[in-house]
């Protein structure tokens, strides 16, 4: 669970196509692709998924859903990703079986207790900082938010929400095991290198 | 296959909560009950579900869910309606089980012919009459497009749209062996009267 996590928005790709920008994306080194669609229906968003999956296929890549267990399901994605409006956790688990891949975002103390005794795969800090990207989220964790909650969780940590290469390393140093990132990679000139950017500040 | 098939809309409840609506329109003899929502959270939709699911515990009418197999399967419905955009018939053949109630709509020939020869439970004819409900369908398939499906499918028929106590017995007379309605019931002064009445047409 270490590495550069990408968060697809196919509304920030610029009109490239999502498989593109993903294509590039893994390329350049990405370790995990989360397709989230809030606005497509459920038709499209198989079909998208599919397409994704397929892509993936040649890759050591997992290929996350976001909320949507039918979909991760009918299209074999290794896992999906929920937040707090979607399904609860245990409901997505006995659904997905105990070897998927499932994350769940943490926005205050409580959900990251909540957790804490569960087989999370993952937790996602969101959002780390302000991001324009995703407004429905609570209070930034911050630096220092990142840091108390890597001395408490047991789980592995994805950050998210206005990570870029400036910030990153300091990201990786407050405690995060991943680098989730939207616009970063889905609005960049050229994907590949700004996923290869964040992945070498992270080996590096 | 033979009965009152409620179609639920919030919105139509007119302030009144669906599970009164439902449970109302149980009392007066609906034999089956679809939970459609396309604008709640998958947490929202999933926790009504229960609701409902627990509430038609007592009595032999089962539970479908439009579109989301996901929600389906977390709260154990009995099956799922699969419109033209939503999950392939397959794949949700696929997820829900060789013993789900799986109804598809049918707007056009193509698809009354596509779906002849696949196992689904039913063919909802959407919609018999135009309708305010629902504006996103095709051309209404009037008396005469249903007496021809009747002729032609194998599979029952459930017919949608504008169907009242007025029209019901053409409908029937048509082809149909369900009555589906959405506002009929969901805006009645009393559900379980309006549900009544159309029972009692369908029993002659």
């Amino acid at each position: 669970m270490r590495g550069v996590y990408l968060v697809t928005d196919r509304d920030l790709c610029f009109g490239r196509s999502l498989e593109d920008v993903v294509l590039k994306a893994v390329r350049g080194g990405v370790s995990c692709v989360q397709l989230r669609e809030k606005t497509l229906s459920t038709k499209e968003f198989l079909s998208e998924a599919i397409a994704v999956k397929e892509l993936l296929g040649n890759f050591p890549v997992p290929l996350i859903i976001n909320d949507r267990v039918d979909v991760a399901l009918a299209c074999g994605a290794d896992g999906v990703h929920i937040g707090r409006d979607d399904m609860p956790y245990a409901a997505a688990r006995g659904l997905m079986g105990p070897r998927a891949i499932i994350g769940v975002s943490v926005e205050t103390w409580d959900d990251v207790m909540f957790f804490q005794d569960l087989d999370v795969s993952y937790i996602a800090a969101s959002p780390v900082f302000a991001t324009p990207t995703k407004t429905d989220t609570g209070k930034p964790w911050g630096l220092e938010g990142l840091r108390a909650i890597k001395s408490f969780s047991r789980h592995p940590i994805v950050a998210i929400g206005g990570i870029n290469e400036s910030n990153a390393r300091k990201v990786l140093e407050a405690g995060a095991d991943s680098l989730a990132v939207v616009s970063w990679i889905c609005s960049a000139d050229n994907p590949e290198m700004a996923a290869r950017q964040l992945k070498n500040i992270i080996e590096g």
